[in-house]
């Protein structure tokens, strides 16, 4: 009964308030579209526009509020935004609103609810994007992005350091215990950029505020979360709302830079705070106001003059007179030969985005063993690397000359092995303290001295690459988190085993 | 008569080179004010465009110099920019320009002195700008900002943070001999932000330049200074050129947050760091050049799509169809609950923004005591900080749906427990420490073991919080300054005590 | 026989596509430049085009592609942005295209090559850009910046530094044994910013994509390079392209501070890092999309509210009745008279740019001795130094009163006396454990007390008085890098130095 009331109360918002509103606005030309909306996104708003405004005026800047699947459909080839084939008839004729995402594929979403008398999503996953952008959804699939969940949660490897970093730790007889990690705060930390696993625990009263009152909705774990590998309640896994944020889904901010420096930057992964830094992150920084970033396809040199992450790694990019440079990807490893970042040594991209199937020597779910040997059989292999390889150096030679881009990777390639060695020998005095029992290897992760082998290459050799691949920020690989740390950090090392040699003694003294 | 002369060759600037130029001005359209300037204004400005052009220019693009107080009184309400119910008579005529805000309330200025045949006062302070922005001045009076001084150097523990901090330490026998701090020193680091005591010492001959040569003015001590807590020659305290700088009073500069940004950041307050990193961040950083910051009222996902600090926590933001969210607020804790930063433990936020009043258990002026015991009457009640949470949840939910919003909050209750236990796991330490007789417990902040410990609280933990509060910056939490060096910390402190047991104990045999 | 056809290919380009093309954008008005274009200009345009079409494209939005050298000569003496009062006849007539920059100077360019029919230099150097801009470099010629390879790499002191940060650290025996840094990370970290020297060591093929193939050019030594002080094949020192980037040459990209924050930034030289946290850099971060930064002289007030780099350090600025606060001057020392980063002690500026000159008490080539003596006869006396000074000082004067602008300097004199003495007495406990023998001062530069030391100047002390001298940044100077740091690194030198002698005992005791 009282459901009724509020969506009488509803109805009158919808009438008497938003039909004017929307008339108004398409008066003063505020909202150029001419796009019609389905009777169900029309409820929607007539409520939300008044309880979620923001959500609701988001929606109205985006491109799926003022066009239609069907015109969008009819673009030429590239300068298509979605990759359907043909659309369900339905969808194709109305501007794609609330409704039309919130109520795709009902069937597979455990967060599927009664609301206002429709039938609602709760989580818009990929599988549902995939109605219209089949091609994106596909080649995001098999990622690492799209496995990031599952790469950090199920690998017990990984799971251990996670779980060592974000565990309370308490002072029990002066000895510091570790604890468990609570989901809340992995939630905050790694799984807000892996992703967090949403599901439906049941359905949950919700006080929504002094006019509508209480409404249940489905009762979800781990929510909200836009981390790129979230498992979905319809079992689908990622996020497009990671690059793509709220209901604008604008182009413009998945392809500056910001958006990819919410998890991409120091200390472990320096990608945003090695371009700032670098000719190229000067020149966008200065200039992009000039500049177009909707344009599609993306015109080298006249939209933009200095790329941002997007242009290099998976935009559809073009010359002027239309002869394309790179095909538009969202398999973000689809230009990647090496791997820069989040493992001991720098090693060839993983075959699978999903790298929990890797086994090295030692029988660990890791790339390389400790030492650095490669689990070959796992990563791909050199004609694989050489075909990604060339597909990034065409977008490179589309500014510079051929041997200003050899001249940059043979500098990467030094690097990559330099920072490598410089691992190992960080490595070699972990072994040290291993054999000396001065530290325990059962957790790699808990102590002083693994702590600074992890610092390593966690740290240190993946700034050091970065500013090598992006060829910029000299200073932040020399003194910010580069060389200067990297060789401190091993005479450090070496001075800690001496005198963690000496207080260990004196604790096995005492005990005696 | 050297002053007569001087006098008389502005006025040949007055007459001969400004007047023409401000009617240029008018002409090429360039200030489309029409507001009438005093002759006191014209005055000043007649020399002034010619010895600081920065100060004239900048107050003709601000408001100030293009509107008139009665002009400003007569709009709507919601629209309204000032909150004076009425204005002193000859103010509300004119543009509000130089002699109108410098020559205020003179009998309380003991800075005010006779200049070029005005009497003047050099700092123009909150209680000036109280004329026209009562409600702003009065809000603001009793906060923390307001109290900044006074908290850091007349509560005792934390004089003695920032002496020991800041103060030059002298090599004597081997031994590190700290001084005190020089207010100079202190001016630049935390009285930069908390503000400095300005008082009139006499009066100084400043050699200007060669056309006017010297003028005496009043000799104002640690000055300049625009720190929120500033001390003021008429008596009051604060500075509205921190937020609302120089002369152009811009509400853009204030709403944007690079001025928050001036104190608030890391390692000890990373608010704008965690920001600039969060979706909110992101999205801002996006799509800021499509926004409007001057707009009064703000009007949410109209104005703006993603908030900025001043959104947040003290702006009045309404609906587009002129609902209030929030209201306009000058107490920067009118929608604060909790404390997240600056001391030991984060604690319910302080009932007055002068925080030297505080006594806890231990007879100590700070919130808690060192083992995290609340100093609860000096606190805001359950009630009240329900009250407060509530205004801020309803700036949320204008943009999130409730059960987004309730799930952010959670993982924000459970960040400050888990937050808090990690600092009484090093405080335990610290104990361990002082008790056995490692560091000395007489200064607790000048030590090794005891600076790792602060660390601990006032960075790291502090962090970790800001970053659960603005939902967003995980990788911030997870390695910058969250988890990761709040375990690796404790690991430090651990390895530190055993370590410096060993070389105290070698110290004392060798002065045996 | 290849290269004709080839040459042929790009014919065709030439007149089927890059003609109409060209004149497309014309009509569209898409480059409003009437600048003929040399023969020799339109048969580089009209292969690059088609292969490396960032190159032209940045180039047609320059001001080089839109006028004539000729009308350049012509403007008003304070507008005009070259400094050459004549002009070689044919270069004057045509835009300055990409022959007339890559051929200048053939007999002096060992990178000088024949392609497709044309001499071309690889490299263009200031030396070719002296040609319309004398003044600019003959004042750079003379500079720390122009010397910055030669000052690191022939200075035995800190070519140690360099060498002992960047180079490969192998653990044998347990030991770390230190190598010589590669080249190629010197490059990439120190060199990045100091430039690198590049030489003609042969020809090289480069497959430059499919239709072309194989192309001969000059081999380079360590290319690409854009460092301030890069050694040309041509003999000249410096790259006008550190700051004046790519084709575009925008005085807009000089004179926004991302230029200058490629290189100066933090921990070392953190002068991006203050003035973000500044007012001024405020104020710029808040404001800048309303100001005019091309203008030329630039309009203090009127074209900007709040300095960048460039307005105090080297633009030329004007008042708008076009009174001259301060010329132009491509001297970075000319504003500069004191020395405040990358050495041991803040001192005056160097007489010399080249500092590998200097011979100090010790017999090194450092300003100062290691506690802190100047080399004064290598150093600017107080005479120039007050004329330097002087200059700096009526930039902050033209919108700061005299009071203001002397309490902001009285400030940074006491900064800089007290982080000399903290640098001192870091000095004195390395003194300490280089006679205690616990660590070794064949390379100062080594060993974890030494590298503490390193810190206590280089980062620390540097970053206190950058934020003294922007008067900004309190937090950055308290906690960031500043007064904490300083602090607690001497606590823990001083712990270090008891712990290192406890554990060199024990190893010396093994040993016997």
């Amino acid at each position: 009964m009282k459901s009724i009331v509020r969506f009488t109360i509803c109805l009158i918002f919808f009438s008497a308030i938003i039909f004017p509103q929307v008339i108004n606005a398409a008066e003063k030309d505020k909202y150029p579209r001419k796009a019609i909306l389905s009777d169900q996104t029309q409820a929607c708003i007539s409520c939300h526009q008044k309880y979620t405004p923001g959500i609701v005026e988001d929606w109205l800047t985006s491109r799926h509020a003022k066009t239609i699947p069907v015109d969008a459909l009819n673009k030429p080839i590239l300068e298509q935004r979605i990759s359907a084939d043909k659309l369900p008839v339905k969808l194709g004729e109305y501007a794609v609103g609330c409704y039309e995402c919130h109520s795709q594929n009902p069937e597979k979403h455990r967060d599927n609810f009664q609301h206002m008398g429709y039938r609602i999503n709760v989580v818009v996953s990929p599988n549902d994007c995939k109605t219209c952008h089949p091609a994106e959804v596909e080649q995001y699939s098999g990622t690492k992005k799209a496995n990031a969940y599952k790469n950090i949660m199920n690998n017990p490897v990984y799971h251990t350091l996670v779980n060592t970093t974000d565990g309370i730790k308490k002072i029990e007889a002066g000895e510091v215990i570790l604890q468990d990690a609570s989901y809340s705060t992995l939630h905050e930390t790694c799984l807000g950029c892996h992703g967090t696993k949403v599901e439906v625990k049941g359905m949950r009263k919700v006080y929504t505020g002094r006019l509508m009152g209480e409404v249940t909705v489905p009762d979800l774990t781990n929510w909200p979360s836009q981390g790129v590998g979230r498992e979905n309640p319809d079992g689908s896994i990622g996020a497009c709302t990671s690059c793509h944020p709220r209901h604008g889904f604008s182009i413009e901010v998945a392809r500056k830079p910001y958006t990819c420096a919410q998890c991409h930057l120091d200390p472990d992964v320096p990608a945003w705070n090695v371009y700032k830094e670098s000719k190229h992150g000067n020149i966008y920084s200065s200039k992009k106001h000039d500049w177009n970033f909707s344009n599609v396809p993306w015109v080298v040199a006249e939209d933009f003059k200095s790329p941002t992450c997007a242009t290099c790694h998976n935009s559809l990019i073009v010359t002027s007179d239309g002869n394309i440079i790179a095909e538009r990807t969202h398999d973000f490893a689809a230009r990647l030969w090496v791997r820069l970042f989040g493992l001991i040594y720098s090693h060839p991209q993983p075959k699978s985005g999903d790298t929990t199937i890797i086994k090295n020597r030692d029988g660990l779910p890791l790339p390389t063993t400790f030492t650095g040997e490669p689990a070959s059989e796992y990563l791909i292999d050199k004609s694989e690397q050489e075909k990604r390889f060339k597909t990034m150096e065409r977008v490179c030679k589309s500014c510079h000359s051929t041997h200003w881009t050899n001249g940059h990777f043979e500098k990467l390639d030094n690097t990559i092995k330099e920072t490598n060695e410089m691992t190992l020998s960080a490595t070699k005095l972990l072994l040290e303290a291993w054999e000396k029992d001065i530290e325990d290897k059962t957790n790699p992760f808990d102590e002083a001295i693994e702590k600074m082998w992890i610092k390593q290459w966690l740290f240190y050799s993946a700034s050091i690459r970065y500013a090598s691949a992006m060829t910029g920020a000299p200073d932040y690989a020399a003194f910010k988190n580069g060389w200067w740390e990297l060789s401190d950090n091993l005479q450090k090392m070496r001075d800690l085993i001496d005198i963690k040699e000496l207080t260990k003694k004196k604790k096995r003294e005492e005990e005696d």
